[in-house]
C-alpha cells in the first residue's frame, strides 16, 4: 500500500479482512423509485451495516490490519459521528482500547452510542487546533494509532468494499454514486470502477451548503474556506488531499444537491424503499433526479451510506399532512 | 382445500403460484434487540413486500387461482387499506379488473395508492351494512369474485407462505409471533406451524384496544361488539368465524399490547433495524418485551407485517428530544 493512497488490491484484502465482522449489506430495488427516475437503481443498503453507517468497513479494516503490539495500545481519533462510533465497535470486536475526541456541545445522543461501545471519550473546546492537539496529546500518552476518518489508507480500502459487493450483486453497473464528505467512500469507491471492466462513471453527490469538494476541484487543490451549512450532518468535513488527487486521478465528477432536494428524496427513500436513512445517504436519489441526463435509461448503483438519524427531529416535521 | 379452510397444501401451492409475482421478503436480525428481549430474533420484513405489506401474498393467490372465465370478470373487495391496495396490484399483474368499496371518510392517501394500481373505487357509506350491499351489487353487476381480506381460503393459505419462508431461511424456530386483525396471517402462520416437525408455539399479537380475538378465544365465539380504539390502523377488523375455529384448533395464545408499548417497540425498531414499520407490525415486537416469559432464551420468528405509514404524522412526533 502506497503510504497515502491505496490499490484495488488493498480493497480486496480489506474485503477478506472484515468479512468475518461487518455485514454484507443486502442491495433493494425498487420498481416505483426506476420508473420515477428513468433508471435501473441498485441501492446498496448500507444504513443495515453495523453501527448503522458504511463507516464500520473502514474502521474495521483500519483496526483489523494493526499488528498485535501496536493494536495492543489500542486507536483514537476525532470524530462524534459515525466514524467514532464504528472505530469504537471495531475496537470492541478485536479487545484493544479505543479513544474518540470529541467538542464540546456534540450531539448527546451519538456521544451515548460511542461509550456505549466502549469507547474512551476525551472532550475539547470545538475547534480544529483543539481536537488535533487533545488527539496528539492521546497518542503521545497511550499510543494508540490515530485512524484518520477519510484520509487512512486502509480506511479508504474499506470503504471501497461497500462497491465491491454491489458490483457483485447488481451486475455490471454504468455509474456509480456516492455522497461526498470527506471522500473516503467515494475514493474506495472510484478505486473499485477504475479496476473493473467496462466504464463504470463514477459520481459524488455534495450538498450546495458544504461544495468544497466542487470548489476543490475546480481550484485544483483543496478549499478549506468554507462554512458548511447542510442538513447532511455526515457531510459536513472538508475533501481531504490524497482524496482530491484520487477524485482527479479517477475523473470522477461531483453533483451538487440542495438541502430541499436531499429532504424530499429522503422522504421518498422512506415510503418506497420502506428503510429509514439519513439525509446524507439521500444526496444520492436527490442527484439522481436532478441530474438526469447522467442516469437516463441507465444501471445506476446508489450507496446508501447510512441511517443514524434523530427519529424525533425529522425534517419534514414541518409539512404535515392536510 | 376445504370450503372454509386451507390446509398445509394449500399454503404450499400457494408458494407455487404466487413465486413469479410476490417478494421473497428477507429476514433481518439485530444484535442490539436481541440483547435487549433476551432472545434470538428473526424478523421477516413484509414490510419490503410488493405495495408495502402481506397482504399481497393473500390476494396475488386469490387472483392467480382464478379459472380464466372468472379472473375475467375480476374482483372485488371492501378495503381501504393494505390488502385493497394489495389486491388491485395482483389483479393489474393479470391484467384482470378489480374493484373496492371504500367508505366515506377514507384516507385519502390510501385511496391515491389503489387507484394508482388501475382499481375502480366504489363510495359507500361508512357503515358495515352499506360496504357488503356496495360489494354485492358490484358482484351483482359485474360478476366480479369476491376476495374477502381474512376469511377467503386463497387468502389465508396465501398469508401461510412468509411463515413458510421465514422458517426456510431462519431455520428450526421455538416460537412465530404475527400480528391479529381480522386472522388471516395469524392462521395461515398456524397452519404452517402445525405441519411442521418440533414444537412450535404460535402467538398473536393484538392491541389492548381492539382485542376482540382474546374476547373471542375467551368466549368460545366471535365477539362484535368492540369499539376498536388503537393507533394500530391494520388491527381494527374483527376476527372471522373460520379464522376463530382454527386458533382454536391449533392452540394459538394471543398476547395483548397497548398502543404505548407498540409505539416504543416501533421507534425502538425503526432505529435499531433501521426499517420503516407500520404500527401494527409493531405490535410483534412489544409483544416479546411485555410478555417475556415465554420467549426468553428461545429462537423467535417475528412476522413485520407493512410499512405503510403516514410519515408526516408520527406518533413520536410529541415527544420532542430534550
Amino acid at each position: 500500500m502506497s503510504p497515502t493512497l491505496p490499490e484495488f488490491e488493498d480493497v480486496l484484502a480489506a474485503a477478506a479482512r472484515i468479512a468475518p465482522h461487518a455485514r454484507r449489506t443486502p442491495v433493494h430495488r425498487s420498481r416505483s423509485l426506476d420508473a420515477l427516475a428513468g433508471a435501473t437503481l441498485y441501492f446498496k443498503c448500507e444504513n443495515l451495516q453495523r453501527a448503522g453507517a458504511f463507516k464500520f468497513r473502514g474502521a474495521c479494516n483500519a483496526v483489523m490490519a494493526l499488528d498485535d503490539e501496536a493494536a495492543a495500545r489500542g486507536v483514537v481519533t476525532h470524530s462524534s459521528g459515525n466514524h467514532g462510533a464504528a472505530l469504537a465497535l471495531a475496537a470492541r470486536s478485536r479487545g484493544i482500547p479505543c479513544h474518540v475526541v470529541v467538542p464540546e456541545g456534540a450531539v448527546a445522543g451519538k456521544l451515548a452510542a460511542i461509550e456505549a461501545y466502549g469507547a474512551t471519550l476525551h472532550r475539547c473546546a470545538p475547534t480544529i487546533a483543539a481536537r488535533e492537539a487533545a488527539a496528539a496529546r492521546v497518542q503521545a500518552e497511550t499510543g494508540a494509532r490515530l485512524v484518520h476518518p477519510y484520509i487512512d489508507p486502509f480506511v479508504i480500502a474499506g470503504q471501497g468494499t461497500a462497491a465491491l459487493e454491489l458490483l457483485a450483486e447488481a451486475g455490471p453497473l454504468d455509474a456509480l454514486v456516492t455522497p461526498l464528505g470527506g471522500g473516503g467512500l467515494l475514493s474506495g469507491t472510484a478505486i473499485v470502477a477504475r479496476a473493473r471492466a467496462g466504464d463504470i462513471a463514477v459520481f459524488g453527490a455534495e450538498p450546495e451548503g458544504a461544495a468544497d469538494g466542487i470548489a476543490s476541484l475546480a481550484a485544483g487543490r483543496v478549499v478549506t474556506d468554507i462554512v458548511p451549512d447542510t442538513i447532511c450532518d455526515g457531510l459536513r468535513g472538508t475533501l481531504g488531499e490524497p482524496n482530491l488527487a484520487l477524485l482527479q486521478r479517477c475523473r470522477v465528477r461531483l453533483l451538487p444537491v440542495s438541502d430541499t432536494e436531499v429532504v424530499s428524496a429522503m422522504r421518498l427513500a422512506w415510503e418506497r424503499l420502506k428503510l429509514v436513512i439519513e439525509p446524507s445517504s439521500a444526496t444520492v436519489l436527490a442527484a439522481v433526479f436532478r441530474h438526469r441526463g447522467h442516469f437516463a435509461g441507465r444501471r445506476v448503483g446508489l450507496i446508501l451510506s447510512g441511517g443514524n438519524v434523530d427519529l424525533a427531529a425529522l425534517p419534514w416535521q414541518e409539512q404535515k399532512a392536510p
